[in-house]
């Protein structure tokens, strides 16, 4: 055959395929290399064959990861209106976080809530087990030394050296190991707050903060924050000339729900924005080493000159949950936190710490977390695939730059906390949009983890959920299964 | 020789020892049975005549430990004079903690200051990293589960069974797992008081509570505390009745810095009285276990009826320093501090922890106390005589309940804050009792810790650091070395 037929028909293959669902939106088409062996055909071909699917929109190319199935799922397109108001949590949302992780102690129910990967799969769990191990042979003594702060130890050296392909430059001395990264943004807060002050935040932002906000007696001012570029900078400018932030709380980089990353320019313009008017960041870089993009987008403290970023982030998601082992770097609050520290918890364990800087050290990490983002980058393109075929009309769901959440907006009809107790009584857990707000915003909003094993009780899962959300989204019942 | 003429002879040397300081004051005398066997005399002959010198008033027996060479050392026989008055507690505290911990940074300092044995030594630490190690052969996967709250394990139930013996029925699953006894007193803190609320504390206290308070937003309330018998409830009830106090942090056994232990009695009445006025106590017992008496004195907790106690301690002065594994157990407020604790630095290592519990366990805790308890008694006697021989007279020390720690009052003159640079220039480090109040109550007076090794470089320190003391008494200045 010629080539010109074997290109068309190619085409004519995959376009068929995707129009019967047998590819799925969102999945990934074989390799050009894998494509051209399989039919005996050469690499030209399939070239040619794929950018003429990508022409007529069914398919596109993603650096990096080849080509994938165009989703027919559209991402949510602007934040939902809502002028900045502050706010004062209330005990209704912290009752809420309780009452979804009580739902998360179910061993046997699908947790979509979560968002760390749970299982020694994820993680480099026996290479961490046997440095650690190793450390307490050699030095047994290691667990009846008192852990005055800073403490020894060679994390700390690891951080910096690690800052340096996010732009920073991170002197050693001054960071601060915590207890995960939740510690660092209380201990952040609580050293550039008082009672009674308010807080700028990312709407929608990362649940557990209100309950830490609230327990601090500090208000909350939700700034509007676009799904593909994060913080509105406009209604945080005007915030800031009014006075009205003692302090602002964002993730610039795979933000925590949206996972959206600043653009480079608004990162800058954040920093002069603190600069000028004098209010810290404490930016939260949890997921900025899960960044899909291949050149890492730097975070806001790169731009930072005089010391007003606060920035931290953990090993937590990425290495080692049961370690606990966070860090934060206060720019010129260091010394303010290292004080709190002391007089919170005191330190942390130096074999903990110290075992996760060999691993840092060793260089196994890089390769690990190359390895994670390709996982969930396929996971996410599966699951929002799932979504577009489940999940009622209108439905969006965003396409996070990094990390493994997805934040959907559903139908107005669906309300999400109706919708996580009918799935809860189908045992799978998953977040309402209501936890991300302390308003009622993002009611009919859900937060999904892709960290897990996609497998068929997953994908089971998720379908019904889909069938949930349709039932509400109809205005009937659901098939009782 | 018969053995009238053995005993008077045994008597008046051991009299002329005393006399001449050969034989120091609270130095402890040989076992009767070994000096029955070293002067080949009978064990009748040697009791009669150690019950001659008790008679006469140079040396005392005590229970379990044999006869020490009585102390010409007074304690402090009743609480500073003043009277309750709220006070915020300042930056400069927080800054004199700072100063006093910075000094601990040098290696080469002899540090009587830490609270804490440092040095593997003190602690089963060869036992504790093997069990550890072997958590991680069996187990690695620990390593890569995400720890929820409250967690598996077996420590919360090691922990109620420890707190039998202390009086009290803890219910295993409302016990929470805290990174040391610092952060439950934060959490238990953070859980009954809102920011401008008033806390009552003993005076002294411990130190690192000020600067805790002080971020909390929180005042302080300092009740007068007895150095024998503790917190004045006089003093308390008055406060109660007048609903000064949303809560009131203290050790009721083994007090730091004063190493008092309230009566029985005392007790009972502290619990009903938080019954009567309803406010909660948290009861901090860190040093509960390393009580001297043969009978544990029971906490507060075991006469708690309604939830009103918050006890909380921790394995880190006794096991592991460097694992931070601490508890809290809340009462009725046991599900706040769950929210609290999740929402502040989400739970602990659950590879930590289950190794502290695999210890309990295995029994070998209660061997261990004792070793550390007889350890300490040991060297607080050694102590005390040093002091009296070498420290200005007028200088008293407690005589503490258990514990490692000496609280001393020098002549007024002495003023502690001075005596912590002196010392400090010649590498000694001290806590001035600047340090254990808000007030200046305690300028002329220092604690002492002897948690270490008495070794030669040791007992040279506390003799230099008691001519700085005497030379400061007598208005000199100190020889210089």
């Amino acid at each position: 055959m010629n080539a010109p037929f074997l290109y068309s028909q190619l085409v004519e293959d995959i376009a068929a395929a995707i129009a019967c669902g047998s590819l799925a939106a969102g999945s990934r088409l074989p390799s050009v290399r894998r494509c051209a062996a399989e039919r005996g055909i050469s690499f030209n071909t399939v070239t040619m064959a794929y950018r003429q699917l990508e022409d007529r929109g069914l398919i596109e190319a993603r650096p990096q990861s080849g080509y994938f199935v165009k989703s027919a799922l559209g991402q949510p397109a602007q934040p939902l209106r809502h002028s900045p108001a502050t706010i004062t949590p209330t005990r209704e949302s912290e009752q809420l976080v309780a009452m979804v992780l009580a739902a998360q102690a179910h061993g046997d129910h699908v947790n979509l809530a979560l968002a760390c990967p749970d299982g020694e799969h994820f993680y480099p769990a026996d290479k961490l087990a046997r440095l650690t191990a190793g450390l307490l042979r050699r030095q047994p003594g290691l667990v009846g030394r008192y852990a005055l702060p800073p403490g020894p130890g060679r994390l700390p050296q690891q951080i910096a050296r690690r800052g340096l392909a996010l732009g920073m430059h991170l002197p050693p001395d001054d960071i601060l190991i915590t207890h995960g990264a939740m510690e660092a943004l209380q201990l952040a807060l609580r050293a550039v707050t008082q009672p009674g002050d308010t807080v700028g935040v990312e709407s929608p932002t990362y649940f557990n903060l209100y309950p830490l906000l609230v327990s601090l007696g500090l208000k909350v001012l939700e700034i509007p924050t676009h799904p593909q570029t994060g913080l509105s900078l406009d209604a945080l400018e005007l915030l800031l000339a009014e006075k009205r932030l003692a302090a602002i709380l964002a993730m610039p980089t795979v933000q925590n729900p949206l996972g959206c990353t600043m653009p480079l320019d608004a990162k800058r313009r954040l920093a002069e924005l603190l600069r000028q008017y004098e209010v810290p960041l404490i930016e939260d870089a949890l997921y900025a080493e899960l960044q899909f993009g291949e050149a890492l987008s730097p975070t806001v403290q790169s731009f930072d000159r005089d010391g007003w970023v606060m920035i931290c982030a953990s090993y937590t998601k990425t290495l080692a949950p049961d370690y606990r082992i966070g860090w934060l770097y206060a720019g010129r609050f260091a010394a303010r936190v290292r004080e709190l520290k002391f007089a919170s918890s005191i330190a942390e364990s130096a074999l903990l710490s110290e075992a996760v800087g060999l691993f840092l050290e060793a260089g196994h990490y890089d390769s690990h977390l190359r390895g994670l983002r390709r996982r969930y980058a396929q996971n996410i393109d599966r699951m929002r695939g799932l979504i577009a075929a489940h999940f009622p009309a209108g439905t969006t769901a965003t396409q996070p730059a990094g990390g493994f959440l997805l934040w959907l907006e559903l139908p107005p009809q669906v309300d999400a906390l109706t919708l996580f107790h009918a799935a809860l009584a189908e045992k799978i857990v998953v977040t309402p949009g209501n936890l991300y707000s302390s308003g009622s915003r993002y009611r009919h909003c859900l937060r999904i983890s892709c960290c897990h094993e996609m497998n068929e009780r997953f994908v089971a899962a998720l379908r019904r959920l889909g069938e949930l959300a349709q039932a509400q989204a109809s205005g009937g019942q659901p098939q009782i299964q």
